[in-house]
């Protein structure tokens, strides 16, 4: 028996999505809008992308879930993400925190590291932002290109600070969380080498987190629960349409297909381990 | 005989559409741009999306139509939004607003009360929007979650002083406007169950509408003619791809293959209700 | 033996262009964001749309290449593009100008004659919008609504002045750069008609461009190269995806598909022609 979610609470989570379609608020870059409605359609959920400041905070207390991502911020659109996310905070809804390039560009640094402290439910990034994040603190990582997931578990880990639940998603994702007392990691295996062939895959994660993170009772199985449906998705589409166009059709039509007994089959979640 | 747009006049402003290729102007939301470009193109209109307050008035007397789309406004894209709609009026260009969510949001519904001003020639939106719109001017009806376009047809007949042809869209389309001295509801029925499953679907129906508005003798039959187009080219992708990612493409390749003769053999217009 | 590239000179790019995946930051029109980032990745490079003026200048000297599209300008956006455009050319960063209905709206008129003052590596438009960009200066020819290509070379070879290489794309594109001190036209056949059928293929072809002057040895190569890979990846996605919805995922499925093999198979590049 697992101190920490496993298969069992991916598919409860799962189940809950389908039951309660969350409304999920998204302030997100310019190339992203679009797929990550559909993912969040195709997976269960709601989309509704309101991002400026005259309605941002008065939404974040209508959705379900908010997600901010850093991709392409404007002024106005940052201004937006601070009153969402401090409106979110207040009113108890979970957000999501995707800090693209937030630890090369200075700007987006200084706005990430101001949006952690309205405590972000779950931050999702790749290993290098992830790491880039976490050194906007102290400043001593700086940013790493490496893409291996495991590289940015210490930086996810530092993260707990400001946030529930952080993953580091790639080819194997790295899940950070604590239960109870505990500081646990959950990798989580299968998905796709098309997945970083198609733009916005990876934000179209972090929304669905904030999805997940709106029906799972804790951020930490909300985060296994979006990764897990997103990596059993890209595997089925992989083996339908081997190329990037095509993929990503096939990839909406899976996370459409996904239920409980595919999850049963395909669900690659290691057992989890306790960070020391 | 009809007293109301009926299938050969869907016909001949079919017909137009191919022949003219109208340019629409759209002003729209950031979830919407891509796809709704492609409806356009792949029903055999041409889009052109101007939207800063510097270009937009020039445009709306280039343009053969206009759409205003409430989506993700912006206070930028607001202000080209009354441009545009006043030159549109001003020059006679039908123009069609789209208002999603007015009813819902204070800052947006100040915007949709004061674009109806400049009296498009359609508004269209799903049930809970046109009641959302109709509420504003008396602040009565506000927000109606119901998805039951029927519903909607008190407020789109409201809606009637304002613009030409009103719609509430949805499993059945419920379009109503005015022929002579008559007040009449046409339903169109068939589409798909699919199409609330791909984000800006609605969006690019009112954008179409835009289309057929430039080329049909009147807005009551501009809007009557999009929907039906719509529906038709839903259904025949439906057949062919069940799931959403790979319907979004068949339904762009429909609303290319739909002809006279798919649209007279698939049209599912019910004769014509005046209102009392 | 051509005096201009020719095909080994385009599978050498092709060949750079997989081994280098280039970053190219594109500034450019919502409609295009996400296909032009997914056009950049399956042909094998990386996007990454950064336009706000707080970074634009900074992820100019990180980039290898820069697209700049007038598509859908806003205050903002323009600021980034003088932004980038300057910092490119100080960072001698080959940066592309795209300069969608310059000729015919005098707002982005004079931010297009303003940007070519940066040099751009080379200028990517339809025969129209070429015609009207190089009427900008002497205000003689305006906008052709023309849509052959082989009307808008003396366009091309007008902005030579200011740009190393320029092509007017469409059934046939028209590629013209110098070679040493000849002043050349190269044109390329193939490509579908399904490519205007889909929006932002146009566009994206310019950030393509962008990717392929960085790697290419000259903006005249690069540009000739970007062309010849974009027709055959057309030509192959038509051959299996006849109409526009199902051919938009085929053609990336063809860009990723492209190899050497296919290019020495399929290019259509006519023999070079030296303008008097």
């Amino acid at each position: 028996m697992s101190f920490a979610p496993a298969l069992d609470a991916v598919v409860a989570a799962h189940a809950a999505l389908r039951a309660r379609r969350p409304l999920v608020q998204a302030l997100t870059n310019t190339v992203s809008t679009n797929f990550m409605a559909n993912v969040l359609l195709s997976a269960g959920a709601s989309p509704a992308m309101v991002d400026n400041p005259e309605e941002a905070a008065l939404f974040a207390g209508i959705a379900d879930g908010v997600l901010i991502n850093l991709g392409t911020p404007t002024a106005a659109q940052v201004e937006a993400m601070r009153l969402a996310a401090a409106a979110a905070e207040k009113a108890g809804k979970p957000w999501v925190l995707d800090p693209i390039a937030a630890g090369g560009l200075p700007w987006r640094g200084g706005v990430a590291a101001e949006l952690l402290q309205f405590r972000p439910a779950a931050v999702r990034g790749n290993a290098s932002e992830i790491i880039g994040l976490a050194g906007l603190g102290g400043g001593a990582r700086g940013v790493d290109s490496s893409a291996d997931p495991a590289a940015a578990v210490p930086a996810a880990r530092d993260l707990l600070a400001h946030a529930a639940a952080v993953s580091a998603s790639g080819p194997v994702d790295h899940v950070v969380g604590r239960v109870g007392s505990r500081t646990v990691l959950v990798r989580i295996g299968g998905g796709s080498a098309l997945l970083p062939r198609v733009t916005a895959t990876g934000c179209s994660l972090g929304a669905l987190t904030a999805a997940y993170a709106a029906v799972a009772p804790d951020p930490l199985t909300g985060l296994v629960a979006a990764h897990v449906h997103f990596a059993v998705a890209a595997e089925l589409a992989e083996a339908v349409a081997p190329r990037p166009g095509s993929f990503a059709a096939a990839f909406l039509d899976a996370l459409d297909a996904v239920d409980e007994a595919v999850l049963r089959e395909r669900a690659k979640i290691e057992p989890a381990v306790e960070l020391a």
